[in-house]
């Protein structure tokens, strides 16, 4: 499209720093940067939904080398998790611009093992601003663009369940206008923790396929990681429901509800301060 | 454009009972309409921040027969006032399908007299649902549809102030993806109340101008009400910043900002079961 | 709460002038008015689909004293049209400041008569900005805050159908993270119209109910308009199909489809230049 | 937190097909992957205003080894590039469900050199929907999720411009909450082309930081790629103007406009077929 596609010369120019910024864009001072770099601080609350899918579906989710936990660790086991956070970095900068800070993400997690050890693996998730999405893809969440509500606890007023035996809890997940997950916890008593699904490392894929479109990946990495500095509320457990709703671009309802295990609402405060890798493929070389 | 726009006859239909809803769209059963009747219960937390203006930017808001209030009782006073609301009808339906319960706003109120009695009244106000923004329609706030943010409170992990001394918040809007409020709250101890301003009954005008746009109104109401069987939680004091931004289609700046005059953050939970016709414009007969 | 809600002697103030603005809020200059006063213009394309549903569920919809069209004129016909607008006022200005010149909308229109006259009557409506909301109660639009969605012909490239032959639209209406329409138009050929049940003038309740919310409304008027200065593109017909989804705050679904009459997609250009008041109701005297 | 994190035996299972699906989240069926593979259509409208900053403000936003391009070739030239998409994958799926199918982009083009050859690359770049924003990653646009609207042109009524002598557009830019770019253009006459600064194939930078966020990147590629198939529609050209806004997460307002170059309007459809790896860095190993 135009002549000077190729030139023979170019500026000579002093040598310049190099770009900074944790991710893109990237630039001379950095401020651009969609996230700042770790830690990240996280404080919400979560409520948590655990039921039992046909393992097989658990199975067909998880790629090799991982595998499903053993038969007698309940391999079809499924946690669907709602979550309103307020996150920020180090400086804590996002708190006195809170749009930049809350976020609410709904996700599924199951259980595999690698090697003899048990972790939990996300498999499907949600989340609603930009910055958090990006978050998750470096740490290998699959997130899209969702809707995510969750009832929020009061304590006073008249406008909202209380944080005690008889509290009732929806959570609600729409993508691309369509409710794909209802679900409810009306609580019963204290617990002592709020679930056991989620409860491993994490161990998550990071992909990226070739500019080429070939069908291979130029990044291709196992990855694991914990929160530090966690902090944990009372937990409380309650009876569940859960409601998948079928999408054309959503397969969240292929992890039919056999039975429901039980519901959990705790908040929690965590910090990410990075991961570890655990493979890296080399399959483009 | 269509020939049989006159009939001479029409079908012979059965009595048909009153359409049902308390606002439109009105049907057969009711399910439809974008509100449910009244009671309307509220849980929510309130950032206010209030400060002085000059006096004669207060007056112009005020259609008569409203005035200022008295020069003794501070007539420039101003509160911008962010709220986080959880809210529901009385069936409580909205709490298992919380994006029709959850919204935030923001308003600014002022004070004025009628007839020798003080009332608050809203100026500006900005909400993120539809029915949050009819609901303010019915009861005489001049609702828009902003983007409202506020810092959240937490009681665990970094990611947030604790509701104590030193505890920062922010308060956000914008409209139109222009940022028009940028205000901040640093706790500085417990408080008696969360301000003067907002304090008294609310004074509304319900305005409807007639489908012939000829410059008369079909509905011109003064409307008062205050809320019932109100919970306050402990109220917080703290120093305040505020910041005020141009827009072509708001006029918030015009409240300039002479004189900060202090911080409140504070949880309530209120009721709204109807309000009180003060005045019915006759203008249209 | 405080005590000095009533006061003896208020400030002497000039006298001060009327308001401005054609809706809320008013204020000294009117800049804040959440529209310009009238003339509208409007400018967009249109997808409609015409079906036949039980005529008993359109007769449910229309309060007295409005009935349905004669047994020959099928009083059971049903519009679901799609409209993708640029709309401004008198001055233009929004046109340079698009994110306030550009929404969608999808409504349902069904026919009644009245005093022997036949109208066209907006059953449920579906708009994304909040001007056009407002606008739309003004004008007796019984509107929500949906998300309305419809395939855009292009000219160029492959990303879209043509206007022609062969070309597919889709219209999808969400509300509340539930989708609630899917419709399906393939252009067949050129038409003389696009459809018969929008042809009329349009007959709209304006609605409000009293603050007292005593099951009285403090506005209850019977409205009639149309645009003037319409001007028409050529309009395309095509086969349809329609699919209406359940909602616990939604009632399309009961105008169950019987039979699908045809689709159509044209531009169109029109202006709102104000309307007439049929009825006005004085139940609260 | 589980005592089960170490297990000593995994179930037997059957061999199990690889997963499925162009991005994340892969699965059995490849049907919830946010992207389908390669080719993608776009058929849109592009509104372009080209200007001339300080070159050093361009020289700072190119890592090494890229460089300006010569001082006889304008390196100083950047195009503010506003674009109204629709787009889809190579089964036209999205068309047919409109919410997958349309976006609105803004980008900031400057060009760069390596090799003796002339680049275009982004600077930052906002659209508003998740698929957008991963394709873009993809593809080693900077993107982030902001609030674009543009100027549409009309061919009927009064509500917006037409593409001929006089036609005014504007394009905006938000980014949460707060305006970052206001720009306009009023076409003068056709046009040879839409610009000479986004007239290269793009050069870009892939990049994903090290899960151990230790300052180094797993992926750090420098990608081109051209669209195939292009189709331009008449190209006009037109007298502009550009504000740039600040805000303390972007850096656009750097990019300070000294001279306004030119503005431009005109339709495209294009499709991306893959890109080819120019430099994979393995600062890694």
């Amino acid at each position: 499209m135009d002549p000077n596609d190729s030139v023979t010369s170019v500026s000579v120019e002093p040598a310049r720093p190099a770009l900074r910024g944790f991710v893109f864009p990237r630039t001379a001072t950095g401020a651009s940067s969609l996230l700042p770099p770790p830690p990240w601080h996280y404080s919400g609350d979560l409520l948590t939904i655990e039921y039992r899918t046909d393992p097989s579906r658990v199975a067909e989710l998880l790629p090799p080398p991982l595998t499903l936990v053993p038969d007698d660790m309940d391999p079809g086991a499924v946690a669907m998790i709602f979550a309103d956070w307020q996150s920020c970095g180090g400086d804590l900068a996002e708190l006195d611009d809170p749009i930049r800070a809350q976020y609410k993400e709904a996700f599924v997690v199951v259980r595999c093992a690698l090697d003899g050890e048990v972790f939990s693996r996300c498999a499907y998730i949600w989340v609603d601003k930009d910055f958090a999405m990006v978050r998750g893809h470096f740490q290998g969440y699959p997130k899209k663009l969702g809707s995510i509500w969750m009832t929020r606890p009061v304590t006073i007023g008249r406008a909202g369940p209380r944080v005690e035996a008889g509290g009732r809890f929806a959570g609600t997940v729409g993508y691309h206008d369509r409710r794909i997950v209802d679900a409810f916890v009306t609580l019963t008593g204290p617990s002592d923790g709020n679930g056991f699904v989620n409860g491993h490392a994490m161990l998550h894929s990071r992909l990226m396929p070739s500019i080429e479109a070939d069908g291979r990946d130029s990044l291709d990495e196992l990855v694991t990681m914990r929160g530090v500095d966690v902090e944990l509320g009372p937990a409380w457990r309650g009876d569940a429901e859960i409601e998948l709703h079928a999408s054309p671009v959503e397969e969240i309802a292929r992890l039919e509800v056999r039975e429901v295990l039980g519901g959990y609402w705790r908040s929690v405060g965590t910090t990410f301060a990075g991961g570890t890798t655990v493979v890296r493929e080399t399959s483009r070389t």
